[in-house]
């Protein structure tokens, strides 16, 4: 298997998203905790400007920018869509082969991995992750919509979606953990640059985003109901057909009316609140690792 | 005792604490929720143009507008003061007796009453509600600089603090606590206007709000440390002397070093992260309640 020999470490990407922001700024005054023989490791900041601000963007959602479309536009129109290409061009100079971008969310996502592909290393580093610790969760994006992510423009690596935490706070349970996630990563690689992969399990818990719900709205616009609190907080909890997934302002309930049984996730994620997305729903599915050593 | 004849539910002070405004939309879509026979039931969304932004606040926070020098000034500078000007002269005219003003913290503050006043109807119907719900908390702000808030130009009320609630989300489970909190209100104060009050406990719990606690920060005011892993969410929990309060970004832990037991509550609340506030201390007293009827 290829050397992996430049790591990027980034956060920032939402201004807002206080506890990665401050990990990183962590690794960048202690370079040491990163340091490994077989690889650079990069830290970056992203949004700075959205930072200051402490808003998630400043004009346009920065996550939404790594689209090829626009980071090979002569007409960026939008301080992020400039900033995009200028990220994009550095990412390039540096040949980062492997990122994790930290975010964090409202929603209950403990450790999310939303990885950026399926390449096997890829694959075999979550199973390592999620075998041996249970706030770790695995999820793949199937939509071409979600190719704009910044975590789309490297071969290899994941977003790193840690939550619940509120907007503006550094949640110091979870930077702990996060910190002790993005250590053990770190160790993994330089055992597999030095042939002495770990051991991962053979198979996969893998969350597959599909479906993005909505709220209901009346003919206004306004919504109508807010998610059930049976639903509220319960990210990677089943929902199956009948079971309530919103309470209306009059009282009643409206039950999930799909036939499948989905696994919600970023249930009640503020940011995207105005887009009236209440969350997204995940298929279920045990995968087996692809071993290419 | 007096009549309370015209009551005020309130929310949108803060246009992004959406679990109070959409409760107080159910109320004005669900009337006879909130009618009793002895007195008049208002509601009010107050910072339309924040809530539509989805925003804490348009220029200025609403919530530090209500200072007797900023309603009775002649020449209002913002935003919110002429908007503080104008809600000030709507609630007079309408002669509110007794206001519940409803917001949301991204801190642990589960259903917290902050009291307008001492008035001994207000200590009543707080002990009254401690008793019998363990996520009701009582807090009064000794602090001259607090005269500013919304709930301070009623003679009875209190603020209410549902948390921990991030901004921009309908947390169905608070939403439906807290609703049953405000019914439960509603049908005391009809009791007590038909001379009927309910039984209520002789002492109450009280936490007085006696010190901002900043985070620590370096020359170029970078803040250096969070709030300890064991502090975080631990809203009125006692703080000995010694023990952690804050964590430093090398590490190390920051003890705290007063010399009495302090109770911190507003924990990492994201809207005091501009202003570099990490929490308040509040100390804990049982207090008689007074009996004047």
């Amino acid at each position: 298997m290829a050397q992996i020999k430049n790591i990027l470490l980034s956060a920032g990407i939402h201004g807002n998203e206080k506890t990665g922001i401050f990990l990183i700024k962590k690794f960048q005054k202690n370079p040491l905790l990163i340091h490994r023989k077989s690889f650079t490791t990069r830290t970056l900041l992203i949004n700075q400007k959205a930072i200051e601000l402490n808003q998630r963007y400043y004009e346009i959602d920065l996550n939404r920018c790594f689209a090829s479309s626009i980071i090979h536009s002569s007409k960026p129109e939008s301080y992020e869509e400039l900033l995009a290409q200028k990220i994009y061009r550095q990412v390039r100079e540096s040949a980062i082969d492997f990122a994790i971008d930290v975010h964090t969310s409202t929603s209950n996502m403990g450790l999310t991995l939303l990885l950026s592909n399926n390449n096997p290393l890829n694959l075999q580093l979550a199973a390592y992750l999620a075998s041996r610790n249970p706030h770790v969760k695995i999820v793949r994006t199937v939509n071409t919509e979600e190719q704009n992510r910044f975590r789309n423009i490297f071969p290899l690596g994941f977003t790193l979606e840690i939550g619940a935490i509120a907007p503006n706070v550094i949640d110091s349970v979870w930077f702990e953990r996060a910190e002790a996630l993005i250590i053990e990563i770190l160790d993994y690689i330089e055992l597999v640059n030095q042939h002495q992969q770990p051991e991962f399990s053979k198979t996969i818990t893998l969350y597959s985003l599909f479906e993005t719900v909505y709220f209901p709205t009346d003919d206004t616009g306004e919504i109508t109901a807010m998610v059930h609190s049976q639903v509220h907080g319960n990210d990677y909890r089943a929902l199956s057909t009948g079971e309530p997934i919103f309470t209306k302002f009059d009282g009643s309930s409206i039950p999930y009316q799909g036939s499948n049984t989905v696994y919600p996730i970023f249930i009640n994620e503020a940011a995207y609140w105005e887009n009236k997305i209440a969350m997204y729903f995940t298929m279920k599915e045990e995968i087996a690792i692809p071993i290419l050593n």
